[in-house]
């Protein structure tokens, strides 16, 4: 199982990152070498599979990986095209060329998926493999999540083992669902299933690798490991009366939470290093958002990398500037200070003869991230880092946060973490640490934007350990607001936090990416109208 | 033909708005009023549909809306569910209740369009619908876009008139395409076809009306006006041997410029209302783009309801202050003026520390409109005013626009405007005002960001007239660099230009929305990944 961290369009790259393992497997005396979902482009390649030059360039690549492949058969991802048609397609490769070629059956066009805008479902009769005497079904990916599938079809047919290639994209819990899938596919076809998953980030998706191996009996009988890359050789049981005894490797999952983590450090480290960035630029507040972001960063690019920014206001507490330096020392990173009063007592004062001066509300707030997005955007265009901003899930849903401010960055690193997931990310980073590299103050204090004197998130918002509850009821499970009064929420409650997510919408279109962690996530997971009347 | 501008989830209106054409069609003694495509839900609805709640309550509006058809036969959109599936679906009311329903074979999954994301296809046989003996064919959509699809297929049922109704949304050229494929149906079918669409602006979309009658010859016999709501009674001939005449106003189409201008402003206009704004803010530098968006914006809102700030800086020339009044008056709008140097130069004072001084290149730059950025976004959330961006496709394409600067704000009038085709539309309207509503001095001065001493557009791109076909051609036409070279461009330029586009995909991601007036439009229409190692 080569579990690979591809790079979406780097075609002579990604051919290079296979050919290493072809080598490897034939040295190890490996019959077959399977390799994740269009391993070719790297997924999901989106409209650049519309370009016809990326299209022939992709099979060249192929041709050329095909040359490569002696002493093993080799099973790659890669875009076909035929009669005018394009196809998400697995080259089985062996003695220097391709031998067969086999198309996706099931094209996911929901959630992240647009493969239905692509792709050509494959159809007509199944073909098998025989490598080494053993009869092998190829399958990508969806392929795999239905009864009664390809799978099971393939099986029926003869294949003795069926490998399913996959670009499966990370969410909480979604290894689990997994196991059980195949499994369930497994038992079905009473066959073993070698599922190859690939590993990395990729702009909003973070693909998580623990490429498995299940027996006929659906047992796990080999496991790479999670978010990193893996060459794993593994000894499939073709029997089904096997004692369901490890085959290869069986790494242990991780708790949850630490999953979780791990999943933000590597979407992070990849969208920063594949595009071509070393390092980063980080506002810091003293407040848990940014500690965890930059926690995060460090872990993900090393402390040397990451440099955080401390820009405190008139209305900043003691706390802010103390905590934020604590973290620094915690984290080894390195950090400028740049006091915005200068630029804020400057736009007061261009601002007057048309707002006015005293309380000027949310206009006189929302100046104050703004002056902050200038400040980072004008050192990262000086110094070449790229900006990750900071806000989390539960402020891009309800809307509590200031466009071209705190919203300003490249990378938005916890845009899909619910506030009361950034606490648990952080007592569970500072229990693997074995000390507080996150601040207790930091964990303890009560959420401030700090933008007037003496503000709290609870002026605006209820406890985020009732509102998040609410905002995953409304958006990841599309919960109404009659559902949730009727689980016993407050009524003015509800409806004024559905309304506020409603309303948001036109902020977070303008949002940078970020990594996925939940079943839904803002951007094209979740495709709202901005425009939009209906109040649901 | 009941051309409406509907609200997308605004159901209980768009019921209402259909009652007031049902009792007036009763009044007109016409047998069939037709509706666009969703007409009860707006059109697209988006991930609305994925909302169990949003369904049921579309399906109870058209309930009430049946009860209200009396006098007359009408057909309307709506979204059907059936046995867990959901469907683009046309009811065929009479006699106040749903006597049928038709479901949408061909769901476009392309370029804008998602359907299969949400629809399942219609199937099974067609049944005809009989409206004072005359028996009549329902298809919606792209099923008329096929040949021998629902439009063919039908009429050889038997069907006498095929009505299709539609969302459509406007690109340059698209009414004619439009008209041609339905002559083409009605020659195939021998069968008048009845085309009615929708009009309004739904985000980045614009739907252009023109609804239109041809005859089994393929003539066109009846066409509503463009970007208006209309409601046309038409007397359709049935018979083929009709002598070709009028069946009602066939409203002339308007020249390409003109016809691309009206959908700005109604693009604009229904952004800005739909979404619950009256009045405008546009930062204006007395360049062309600002004057355009300024002029669009007092023809779709009124001079009364746009609000102009000009924000000097250090850099601006003498005729960037004058042109811009010059304009101001000419429109009759509104101004304000604040000189951003006090928050200029407070952000240089802040940076020296980190970045120093002299010529700090596109840090130093960028901070110019960013500060007005902030500028507007204080006065937006002080007055409840929408700000307007003002950058054309040629900056968004190559990535000519400072993030958060004056890409900061709700709506991005001219976004998918090449530069040379802003300059047209200046003139064009220019022309039909008979004088220089945008100044003279607008049209000839050489395009200037006025960000450093002496900047011209030119000393970062090649000139417009060079630039404008690259991009067509590599961004609407999918052309890779060596087709371009092959028709004559110069390599090193265009290697140069199509990796700036490619880089600046991050930037396009947090744009705000924009009317589509081309063939592909950046948003969902052209979804490429921001990490993308391929040069192509």
């Amino acid at each position: 199982m080569c579990q690979r961290n591809f790079v979406v369009g780097d075609l002579e790259g990604n051919v290079d990152r296979m050919t290493d393992d072809i080598v490897r497997a034939a040295d190890e005396h490996c019959d077959l070498a399977v390799f994740p979902e269009l391993s070719v482009t790297g997924y999901p390649p989106e409209d650049l599979v519309l370009k016809a030059s990326f299209v022939n360039d992709n099979r060249r690549a192929l041709e050329k990986l095909a040359v490569r492949v002696t002493g093993c058969v080799a099973v790659v991802g890669f875009v076909d095209s035929h009669d005018g048609r394009i196809y998400n397609a697995a080259a089985v490769c062996a003695d220097g060329e391709v031998r067969g070629v086999y198309y996706k059956h099931r094209l996911p066009n929901y959630a992240v998926f647009d493969e239905q805008r692509y792709f050509t479902p494959g159809s007509g009769a199944y073909s098998l493999f025989e490598v080494r005497g053993v009869k092998v079904g190829v399958t990508i990916c969806e392929d795999a999540w239905v009864s009664g599938g390809p799978v099971a079809d393939q099986a029926a047919m003869g294949a003795q083992i069926v490998v399913n290639l996959n670009g499966s994209p990370f969410h909480r819990g979604k290894v689990r669902l997994r196991e059980e899938m195949l499994a369930a596919r497994a038992l079905e076809a009473s066959c073993p299933v070698v599922y190859v998953n690939m590993v990395g980030g990729q702009d909003e998706l973070v693909f998580d690798g623990a490429s498995t191996v299940v027996d006929a009996t659906g047992k796990v009988v080999a496991r790479a490991p999670q978010f990193e890359e893996s060459f794993l050789a593994v000894d499939v049981p073709l029997s089904r009366s096997n004692d369901g005894a490890p085959a290869g490797a069986v790494t242990p999952l991780a708790p949850d939470v630490t999953e979780t983590y791990e999943a933000l450090v590597l979407g992070t480290r990849d969208y920063v290093r594949k595009n071509g960035f070393t390092d980063v630029l980080i506002g810091l507040s003293g407040g848990i958002d940014s500690s965890l972001v930059a926690a995060i960063a460090a872990d993900g690019l090393g402390a040397e990398h990451v440099h955080g920014v401390l820009m405190p206001s008139r209305y900043s507490s003691d706390h802010s500037l103390s905590d934020a330096d604590e973290l620094v020392r915690n984290l080894g990173i390195e950090s400028t200070t740049i006091a915005i009063e200068p630029a804020h007592a400057a736009f007061l004062a261009m601002l007057e003869p048309s707002i006015g001066t005293g309380d000027l509300g949310l206009a006189g707030e929302n100046i104050q991230p703004r002056i902050r997005g200038t400040l980072l955007m004008a050192l990262s265009n000086q110094s070449g880092r790229l900006v990750l901003t900071t806000g989390n899930k539960s402020e891009m849903a309800v809307g509590y946060a200031t466009l071209y401010g705190d919203m300003a960055g490249g990378y938005a690193v916890i845009k899909d973490v619910p506030k009361t997931l950034v606490f648990a990310l952080c007592r569970d980073r500072n229990e693997r640490a074995g000390r507080a590299l996150i601040p207790a103050s930091v964990l303890a204090k009560p959420p401030s934007a700090e933008l007037r004197p003496d503000q709290y998130d609870t002026d605006s918002l209820p406890p985020y350990e009732v509102l998040d509850p609410i905002l995953e009821a409304y958006i990841e499970r599309d919960s109404t607001a009659a559902d949730l009064v009727a689980a016993g929420y407050e009524e003015a409650l509800v409806r004024r936090v559905v309304r506020m997510i409603d309303l948001a919408e036109y902020k977070r279109r303008q949002a940078p990416p970020g990594p996925r962690i939940t079943t839904k996530a803002f951007g094209k997971d979740r495709r709202l109208p901005i425009t939009n009347a209906f109040r649901g």
